[in-house]
Parts: C-alpha cells; structure tokens; sequence
C-alpha cells in the first residue's frame, strides 16, 4: 500500500449562494376554477413543496406575479444572479422540469444556464430577465 | 398682521428612495431592423435619454431583457419596492407614457401603483411582477 504521495484530496467547489424560488400561488391560468379546488398556482406550490427542494433553494409563495395569461408562473433569483420568471407550468406535468431548472440556476454564479443545458419548457417559456443589481452598463 | 401664531411650515414629504428604469436596447420588437438602422430598442433609450428622466430615475441599458416577442421593453425597479416588467412601447409613442410611470412609481415606497392612477398602456402591458427581497410570506 503506497502511503508516501497520497492523492491530495480534491478541493471541494465553491458552494453556490441560495436561489429562491417565487411561486405564484393565486394564478388561476386565465380559467375558471372551481369551488372548493385549490387555484392552480396553489397546487403548483404544494405540489413541490411535498416533492421536496434542492439544496441551497428555498420557495416563497407570492399573491401574483402578474403573468395571469401565461400561467403558472415562478421566478428564480439570487444574490448576483439575473432574475429568470418562467411561466406555463402545471403541478401535473412540470415538477420535475422546475426542479432540474432551479437546480441547474442554482448552479451558476450568475443565473445564466447556457441554453443547450435548458429544457424545452425553459427555452420556451421564458417570460423575462433582469440583470442583477451589481450589472455594470452595457 | 399676524405674528404670534405663525402657520408651521409643513414638514416636508421624505425623499423616495431612488429608482432604476432598466431599458432594452437590443430590442428588435420581433421585426427585421434595415442596416445602418439603431434598432427599436436603442432608439427608445435614446429617445428617453434626450427627453431627460425625473428626479430620482436613474436609467441604464439592458442587453435583452428576454421579452422579445413583447418589447420593446423596460424594467422599474428600487430598494425595498415590487419590481415591474412592462412592454409593447416605441420610441415614437410612449416616451411620455413611460416617464410618467416611472414617475408614480419613484413616489410610492413599495412600488405599487394604484391600478387608477395607471396610464392605459401600463394597465395592459404589464409583463410581470418581482415582490421585493424583504417580502414577508403570504
């Protein structure tokens, strides 16, 4: 057994700064919805909620992101990074796809996931960005 | 002539934090721009530019705000107020639309703005909303 020139240990990566996640939980997709059901955006929040969150993500809950027509909506933001708000989100189909992009944003130094590293449902429902506050002029 | 009781001078309204007005100038509002044309974007700052902003509006150039299909676009944003995305503006129409938004805006604390105290555009082009860092859970 080789003791004398052991594998320095690797240094460990930098830990990424939280991220939080928005979720509109009062969006109602622009449809009717009925008594006594949980608005979509309210289903949306619970349902990743009991899905459970990356490391270094928390989920704030918000009365309206004012994407109403492009529903559900959540935004991503952190310390340094741009602002991301995604929208067309259904707690059925896109727990997941929200999870692997909030992961993915998490990651970065400063929000910008390079677009082949993207879902689909990201590429293309991109509502807006805004830089960070730090952004120098362009 | 009255002297004894003299009206105190009313204190003077606080100062309202100040604001940034993030404009797109890489904004092709979708469309093809001829050569040696600035496109929609950039004329638009310009046009912003050359008016002069309000007291207390700060203005800088975005290189795309990811509103494309909706622009050309702006972002209002300030310490401990809602951050708002609004599009659908040209250089042509609106620079008088903006600066009055910009305007109410600079003089509310939390960025709110009283849907009737809102031009037309602003009520119908509004993209979305950020709530502020220190929002409390809802």
């Amino acid at each position: 057994m080789m003791t004398e020139n052991p594998t320095p240990a690797p240094t460990p990566a930098p830990t990424p700064a939280p991220v939080e996640m928005l979720v509109c939980t009062t969006c109602r997709r622009g449809q009717p919805v009925p008594e006594n059901t949980p608005v979509p955006g309210r289903q949306l929040f619970d349902a990743l909620q009991q899905h459970g969150l990356p490391d270094g993500v928390t989920m704030t809950p918000v009365e309206c992101l004012s994407n109403c027509s492009q529903g559900c909506s959540l935004v991503l933001r952190g310390a340094g990074r741009w602002t991301y708000i995604y929208g067309g989100f259904t707690a059925e189909e896109h727990v997941e796809t929200i999870l692997d992009g909030a992961t993915r944003y998490r990651d970065t130094a400063d929000g910008l996931v390079a677009w082949r590293e993207r879902s689909q449902h990201f590429r293309k429902n991109c509502i807006s960005r805004i830089p960070p506050l730090e952004t120098p002029n362009v």
